[in-house]
């Protein structure tokens, strides 16, 4: 027999989200914490009354001490992650993302907090973020192995996420020999990854939509983008009959990476270091041509709630620079990837920038995650990359 | 030699939007108001300082005393309209809207406050509402025929929100004659259309691209449409290849021209008359199958702030209901076209409903107003209707 599952009871005055379905509770939320031998264990919360408000992982180490896997009894054992994993296969088999590149499993939205999958046509990227699944990394690993059958599984255990919970960081893959970087064919272009020792998981799977999308905007352009990573926007830009592509990026090695795409995809952007803000200010530059097509797809500004409104104050300082920099009718293609910025908070950044820049702004297309990266709609933090395409006049 | 343009002062207190891109003042923002003389004049608007805010309509009968047309110095005479009608066709022109029915003119999002033309193949569908667009009804009209060509011009005066602006209420048309009702090919389908004197202007040109978003879900699949008007979610539903396809609505006109539009059309769906709330709540309605696909285009429940409330409770009833109606990863369509209610309203609303219900829900699409309805980033009104379709498991 198991032994009794260990009860969270949530404060008499806690106004905590997950009354109202949100898959988290703090430590500041509960009642008691529990004894740290349930650190990695199922355990079900309460509401002060005693009403079952699920069953969820925890980890005293953790801030969010409690993480909802259902709201149904569970536990998390092999066939809990099989078919959790199952169904994640199943959300993106039956939605329009690529059945080669594409997020395979992404945490609360897919069941399996802490655990994100992205697939590189044969190898699958795994990443692990919650000490209960970390401790269930062989089961899960063993299972994608089975259910994917891929060739190579990284596990890239390097997010310094993993120290919130407690976790010690390091990359390694199932086969045991290092993955070698190589050129992968995504959405028609070549890319160099490197899987195992690139940023993030090597390339943003994210964004790929919106390279389609801006494409149709592009022809007989000139076309800035201006956060370029390794170059997709451009790139795409550049064959979708762009007549100029300029890409600036202040890491030099996404630059060299973004220049050796464009000349193995034989295509005609130029790239250059810069930062952007410096950029868009440098005097040398005032009587330049404007742009027909500026993208702005920076990194998050806001990595926490409380850098938000100094992120607030730089994103709306692009966006006012990259309207002045625009011919009249020209068009903005601006996205923020951060959790902490909600969209009513992007609307005011393009408000406040429009009316400085005195310019008529029309949306064009709103923009907002790939299907493979579900938003749960009780969880505001599933959603973290939104956009719009404007026309500025 | 023109006489001096009049100026509007904003108070010292004021925090109006209009210092902020918004297009329009309100009479409780300004020092004083205008002598009606001006009302249908184009003046201009400072703020406390003496800063020109921009040129504008004036009304003094109106609760919004001036809207914004530039925040250039303009005259509101035959080469404002003539550019502004122009660009308005130009911007859908460059649009993926359809070339033949399509809202052409569009109020604050094409310079042009108060009017609104909405084009259905050779006709035209006029509204204006406001004083100063209507004392210069006759202009705009010869400016349409000249620039659209078409066969007739319908003026339909008959919105209650003339009646804010003091304007008296009417419909005719260009040429004299009463404009014949008829079948109309819109998307693959025939309606029957009544412009002259059909709900609104005849036909929702906005939801279209909705109607194609929904059927690439429906395929083999059970599908009730809940407030299916004259049918159109229904019949591409039923071409689309749902099993069975049920249209509820309340007006039995909506609900004859729906089954008159299924049987032209040679689609096989059911269309009854029904109120929604009380549909789902019928108890005779117990054991009978859940669906698989669930659409919600309600008209719009807040008809102001003040409504606002009452109408989220009825938003939330009914979506709550329509989850407990679908089968475990169900799709709900759900839209909501009230300017009053904002987005995170509506996510609140999905948010509790998923709750109740016990469900978990995914997004599956972002909906949003077509290209041919331009969304203002400073004026938030510009945009009135956004859904979702999300997956409930």
């Amino acid at each position: 027999m198991s032994s009794p599952v260990a009860s969270l009871k949530l404060k008499a005055n806690a106004k905590s989200r997950v009354l109202t379905g949100h898959p988290w509770v703090f430590a500041n939320e509960v009642e008691t914490l529990l004894s740290p031998d349930n650190d990695g264990a199922v355990v079900e919360c309460r509401d002060r009354a005693g009403r079952f408000l699920g069953s969820g992982i925890y980890n005293s180490k953790s801030q969010i001490i409690w993480r909802r896997l259902s709201t149904q009894r569970v536990t998390l054992d092999e066939a809990y992650l099989r078919n959790a994993i199952t169904k994640a296969i199943a959300r993106r088999d039956a939605s329009s993302a690529s059945p080669t590149h594409r997020r395979l499993i992404w945490s609360e939205s897919d069941d399996l907090p802490g655990v994100v999958v992205d697939q590189f046509s044969d190898t699958l990227v795994l990443q692990i973020q919650t000490l209960a699944m970390d401790q269930r990394s062989q089961l899960i690993t063993d299972l994608l192995a089975e259910l994917v059958s891929p060739a190579e599984i990284i596990v890239r255990n390097d997010a310094h996420i993993r120290k919130l919970e407690g976790l010690p960081l390091g990359v390694h893959t199932r086969s045991g020999k290092s993955w070698e970087p190589r050129w992968e064919k995504i959405d028609g272009f070549d890319y160099w990854l490197d899987l195992q020792s690139g940023q993030k998981t090597g390339f943003y799977l994210d964004q790929r939509e919106q390279h389609a999308v801006l494409a149709k905007h592009v022809a007989g352009k000139r076309v800035l983008d201006a956060f370029c990573n390794q170059g997709p926007f451009a790139l795409h830009a550049a064959r979708a009959g762009a007549k100029e592509v300029l890409g600036l990026d202040s890491a030099g090695d996404a630059i060299d990476q973004a220049r050796k795409n464009a000349e193995r995809n034989g295509v005609n952007a130029s790239f250059n270091v810069a930062n952007v803000f410096d950029w868009f200010n440098d005097p040398a530059r005032h009587g330049e041509p404007l742009w027909d097509v500026i993208v702005l797809d920076p990194p998050p500004f806001a990595k926490s709630k409380s850098a938000l409104e100094g992120a607030l104050r730089g994103y709306k300082e692009i966006n006012l620079r990259a309207m002045q920099s625009l011919v009249p009718g020209g068009i903005l293609a601006t996205y923020t990837c951060s959790h902490h910025m909600q969209d009513a908070e992007l609307r005011t950044v393009l408000a406040e920038a429009a009316t400085d820049a005195k310019r008529k702004v029309r949306v064009v297309e709103f923009c907002h995650q790939p299907a493979d990266h579900p938003v749960l709609v009780t969880m505001p933090e599933s959603e973290y990359l939104r956009g719009y395409i404007v026309r500025v006049e």
